[in-house]
């Protein structure tokens, strides 16, 4: 019963339910294509806080209140609750769930967080360590463009290589048992360092992250991107989309037909002046949750392959002129019977 | 076969080895009283780097290479790489780890990162994900206080109730098999805010998270201190140890005669002007890793509790005058037979 399939990959001998998901955006998230899906939308992304990096831990404490409510459980319910974000120490997420009393392990995967939570989430109940875990990932656009580019205020234009970071939270609860979207494997990404140093063009530093982890999956597991409905990164925007396209053809995969990507579903390019797209931890975190996670309890999609995409670099490294290394993160999502929440 | 034994505990059907320990620490930490027992020491902090950050991802480059070379293994036998540091993003893991093609797994714990990477790792092996999983925690005092404090070169005078951050890096390694001490149970801490916003009194905001851990620890295994050799907390120091005696003593228990703190024994109160003691990620982590290993393989210790506290504050949160919440990892290491490297 060895659950090793790979160097990257474990399959899970009895599948982990995604019982329940949740998500709550902001205002302009609510505006784009998927606004019809989320959950929750705030009429003023502050959140009635007098700071952006507390608005975005009440992004979090709602969202995660929803999700438990969703799925029908209580914070003594769940074992763990594993979750990050982008700021500093994590401060969106240390003071969005401070007040659940729940054995709490702090994720930092950058913007492939979700797919960490995912990850780590269904090999704790898979092991037998949880019944119930409780994962998710924020971020705040406003809190994001503070700490690692500019202040707003400023008004410093963006390149058309810039992604814009997603304002909301993510959260989804595993499941030992019952009914559900199932997670049957995950594919754990390397740290990809490929040189790119502008932090303005995330798409192009995370791709190759994307690709490694896209072709250690398909080897491993000896599937192609036609075993899968969907294929779906998570902030690579048009640039690192493009991107991903291009590398995996030059290594035999097409990916030309059913691969998209969170940061490019999020937002319209044309009305919604965001350039490359979406970005952030919640990029993903939110796009699974509202969008997809229903597509996979009706059946609409039977198998996606999600792909949270993580930069990891501060605004430390950048001011140093070091390089962005990246991080993927790929989990298996196979549709559930019976009703979701 | 359940493991859980307790709302925050589990316990392993079958132990996890510690194959091996190492640690690399800074000058001052090879001057204090347990600068015997380190593997290595710089002779100059900055590793011949032009940044702390870059100095401090340095330390976790050569100490990983080091605990891989004492383990007898090379990157390809490890199937997880769990770490984490305090600086923003984790950029001292980050640039530290990322030429080892390992997956990635990155923890913010703050301070108890080493405590939540053996704690994690441990339950990867357990549930049968993995043979070996190396995990670590590293800190640099220089970029802790430009981060947390204030820029060394202002002089500003500590008070008695502040420590001082370790700079080093300890990592282990994790094995399914073999010699060595044995993970046995962990206890995983909730988060626990007091309402203390004193960033330099570290030890009062960790010290109730530590309680917390050591209540629910001792009331899920029926246990008492008196059950183990040693309790180490992380990085409490002079303070927040008191603080851990008297608030247990309330509780009904005597915590009084073999219970200590990694931040107390790293540095010397009297000759090295390190006022309340040590902290950081890497204070818990180089002291278990150099002095606590070599006794739990030895036999000196027959069973100890570790708990790495971590105080999950930023420097955005201390402007905004919020709280100090705090979480500990309880870790419970039995002797093992035979060698150790």
């Amino acid at each position: 019963m060895t659950k090793r399939i790979g160097r990257q990959t474990v399959a899970f001998s009895k599948p982990v339910v995604i019982r329940a998901a949740a998500s709550t955006v902001g205002k302009k998230e609510g505006e784009g294509p998927l606004g019809q899906y989320f959950d929750e939308i705030a009429e003023d992304s502050m959140m009635g806080e007098d700071s952006w990096e507390k608005a975005e831990s009440c992004f979090v404490a709602e969202n995660m209140a929803l999700v438990l409510k969703k799925a029908g459980l209580t914070h003594e319910d769940i074992q763990y609750v594993l979750c990050g974000d982008l700021l500093n120490q994590c401060m969106g997420t240390t003071f969005g769930i401070k007040d659940l009393p729940i054995p709490f392990l702090g994720l930092f995967g950058a913007c492939s967080t979700m797919g960490e939570a995912m990850s780590v989430g269904a090999m704790l109940i898979d092991g037998g360590f949880a019944e119930y875990v409780l994962g998710g990932a924020s971020s705040h656009f406003c809190a994001a463009e503070k700490q690692f580019r500019f202040p707003l205020p400023l008004g410093i234009q963006r390149p058309q290589s810039a992604t814009r970071t997603v304002t909301g939270d993510g959260a989804v609860v595993l499941a030992k048992e019952g009914e559900g979207p199932q997670i049957t494997m995950v594919t754990t990404g390397k740290i990809i360092d490929m040189g790119i140093t502008d932090a303005q063009n995330m798409g192009a530093a995370m791709a190759p992250a994307a690709v490694d982890l896209l072709l250690a999956h398909f080897q491993e597991t000896v599937r192609t991107p036609q075993d899968y409905d969907v294929i779906v990164t998570g902030d690579l925007g048009y640039v690192g989309h493009q991107l991903v396209v291009e590398l995996m053809a030059k290594e035999g995969y097409d990916m030309s037909e059913n691969y998209t990507d969170c940061g490019i579903l999020i937002f319209d390019r044309e009305t919604q002046d965001t350039h490359s797209g979406g970005s952030g931890c919640a990029c993903s975190a939110v796009t699974f949750c509202g969008y997809f996670y229903p597509k996979l309890c009706s059946g609409e999609i039977n198998r996606m392959l999600f792909i949270p995409t993580g930069a990891l670099l501060s605004a430390d490294s950048a001011v140093l002129g070091l390089t962005i290394p990246a991080v993927a993160h790929g989990v298996v999502i196979e549709s559930g019977k019976g009703s979701c929440t």
